[in-house]
């Protein structure tokens, strides 16, 4: 306890540990003010995650993500378990983050200690939303929670990589949206390991879950790309043949009817068995790590060039000037590197 | 015209230059496969370009941005001159790329040599999307075009940031969104250097427009944060005091009735103007570049971590095994570049 009213950061690990609500918040704001200062502490969290069941949830806007979410978790909870949500908001610079309607569905569930809900916005992390995001995680995991719940709008590079860096994903699709968005959602369908389709008390659902049963069904059945990072040559089966395949499928679940819900609860449970036993965990965690440091690599990158931009300002001009090329100067850019290898140093 | 057939990348830099179509298509194929072999060809391409007005348009789902789109290039080429286009769409990877019907939409334009059209699959780029798309826009200014058109949907990081590294930026919005759309566009609002309110022959597009300008009124005069990288210290007021600051706009558009295309058109070409008469052209491209040179490297360091996977199998697992933490390992990973600069190895 006395961790959460401490502002040393090896404290504020303990309280974590100790599951107080005040460090986990704490901890999770030194994670998006990524300062040097904090990176021991953030490094001994994430010595002490690993435990947790990590599911990611996307879906287009308006596929109904949130009340999903808000309805998974009071089911994770009446299954006996505690459940940490990290929800990914689109950020405005004017109401200053999350989306006011998710904030007020969600806070029914707030008053439960075995529920801990954290909206990241995506603008305060200016590009870092990834390596930040995933660092709530480890927060979430080494304070116990056994599962836990990342939800984001499934457009936009940083925002899939975030799904996809969690042990089971779930693509959610909702009937009724306009075309643009049906569009954007093929490019999310493949990364599902399952799929809901919400709001299936409506009329017109059932045309949407024929379509994606019709495309698994289709055999497109999808390369399990999970976590690659660049290339076809990265793809790998998920289960070695024998080993028990998990058969991508299609859940129907209505918040407002609680329909489904259950059901995705029993497949979310199957599919961490189904990790587990068949030994594609070890392959799942390996891909999500190599994301990871990459988004971290990253993140430094870009954190670091303010760091030098008075030293860069020549390299900068030349390019300006069209004397040098961007991938050129890029590479004098990485190169800034071999001089700092310091830990504490971005 | 020889630039055209042969497949030497420097002839196609010359096919290129003299705005020969094929050797245009061809050579922003190359900018998106991102060989090493094709770098000094995209470098000549860099050095060739630097004289269109480059303008971003984005929006949200369902806002019109393809259609506008459409309308604008019509106008540029009605006013005399000749337009790029690249329109960066969601992908599928069932569909192959593209939204059909936007495609459909646009073919009326393909058939005149003064506009060429190019769309980017977000898909194959695989997180090289803001290199390959800014190359795309060099090839266009390099092939003589006078106006190059940037659309992305205003929904992720990367998406985001290819419309900001444009010379103006305009943020498209429409009537009747639904309420998670509506805040996904509240966090693009502020890029905007001129806002397009599209449908106007709607009768809600009022509602929209009066938003819009309640909120310039409001002084929440936006932070000029154009090509900013990370954090407040870049900002900077586009225009000095007393060099004519630009007041941030509303054009009402229909694409249907063609109302307001000639005044986006006009307040386009003001825009450019106030750039180079008041000098805060300069700042932007400035700006522009120290994005584009970081989206580069992040490129590289991608594209280079793929070539040494086997290297770094041993680092990864100590991340795995959590005896490492992701930040501790990026370090290492910036750190295996102090070999690696040579121009050519990527």
């Amino acid at each position: 306890m006395s961790g959460a009213k401490n502002n040393d950061p090896m404290a504020l690990v303990e309280g974590v540990k100790a599951g107080n609500t005040r460090a986990i918040a704490r901890m999770i704001s030194l994670a998006e003010a990524a300062k040097p200062e904090h990176r021991t502490a953030l490094a001994e969290i994430y010595r002490a995650a690993g435990r947790a069941h990590v599911i990611g949830l996307t879906g287009v806007p308006g596929s109904g993500k949130s009340t999903l979410v808000k309805a998974l978790a009071t089911a994770i909870r009446e299954s006996g378990r505690t459940v940490g949500i990290v929800a990914i908001d689109p950020s405005s610079p004017f109401s200053g983050g999350a989306i006011l309607g998710d904030r007020i569905r969600m806070t029914e569930l707030t008053s439960d200690d075995g529920v801990f809900i954290r909206s990241m916005a995506t603008r305060g992390a200016m590009g870092g939303l990834a390596r930040a995001s995933l660092e709530a995680v480890d927060v979430l995991d080494a304070a116990g929670f056994d599962v836990i719940l990342i939800e984001t709008v499934g457009v936009g590079q940083d925002e899939v990589d975030i799904v996809r860096a969690a042990h089971t994903v779930v693509v959610v699709s909702a009937p009724g949206l306009g075309d643009e968005i049906q569009a954007i959602k093929a490019g999310i369908l493949e990364i599902a390991d399952i799929h809901v389709v919400s709001k299936c008390d409506r009329k017109d659902a059932n045309a949407t879950i024929s379509d994606i049963r019709g495309m698994l069904t289709l055999g497109i059945r999808m390369p399990k790309d999970h976590g690659q990072v660049h290339g076809a040559e990265v793809l790998e089966e998920e289960a070695p043949a024998g080993a028990g395949e998990w058969r991508t499928g299609v859940v129907a679940t209505s918040a407002e009817t609680g329909e489904g819900i259950g059901e995705l609860l029993e497949t979310l449970d199957a599919h961490a068995r189904h990790l587990n036993d068949s030994g594609a965990m070890a392959t799942r965690r390996r891909d999500i790590i190599e994301m990871r440091v990459i988004k971290t690599a990253e993140d430094i990158l870009r954190r670091d060039f303010q760091s030098k931009r008075d030293t860069l300002a020549g390299l900068m001009d030349g390019v300006v000037a069209r004397t040098m090329d961007p991938h050129a100067a890029a590479v004098i850019l990485l190169a800034t590197f071999n001089n700092n290898t310091d830990d504490n140093k971005d």
